[in-house]
């Protein structure tokens, strides 16, 4: 049994409203010294057997087709 | 100018229909060998000064008060 991490996040170049409002509540919360935030998702993924080649490349498949949306987000995937 | 990844996972013991819901497409897509899903957030906050001992405790701190919401979820930091 073994566990892949998928992390996607919007594209550099897509607005991220939401990470904007965090940012923005930081400053009014008295969080000093943050640029930026940027909000993006993470999946944990338990496979039935090994972190093997032919299972990563079944969840890279899978984190293509059903876990982001390669038209804004980018995604990497690691194992844990 | 340093970025600190937080990671926000619901606590093992809480239930998560989001990652089900994940696991379950899954399965019926194809994709074999899935076990479980779940499912959480990933922030990435770019800081303006280094990563160092005090900036680290100011993000651990937004990070229970406002990235997370520590009843029902756990979280993580790491610089990247």
């Amino acid at each position: 049994m073994a566990r892949v991490v998928v992390d996607v996040m919007l594209k550099p170049e897509i607005l991220d409203p939401q990470g904007q409002a965090i940012a923005g509540a930081c400053e009014r919360l008295g969080f000093s010294g943050v640029r930026e935030v940027r909000q993006g998702k993470r999946f944990e993924v338990e496979l039935e057997g090994e972190a093997d080649d032919a299972a990563l490349s079944e969840v890279r498949r899978m984190a293509e087709t059903l876990l982001a949306n390669p038209v804004i987000e980018d995604f990497s995937l690691h194992v844990e």
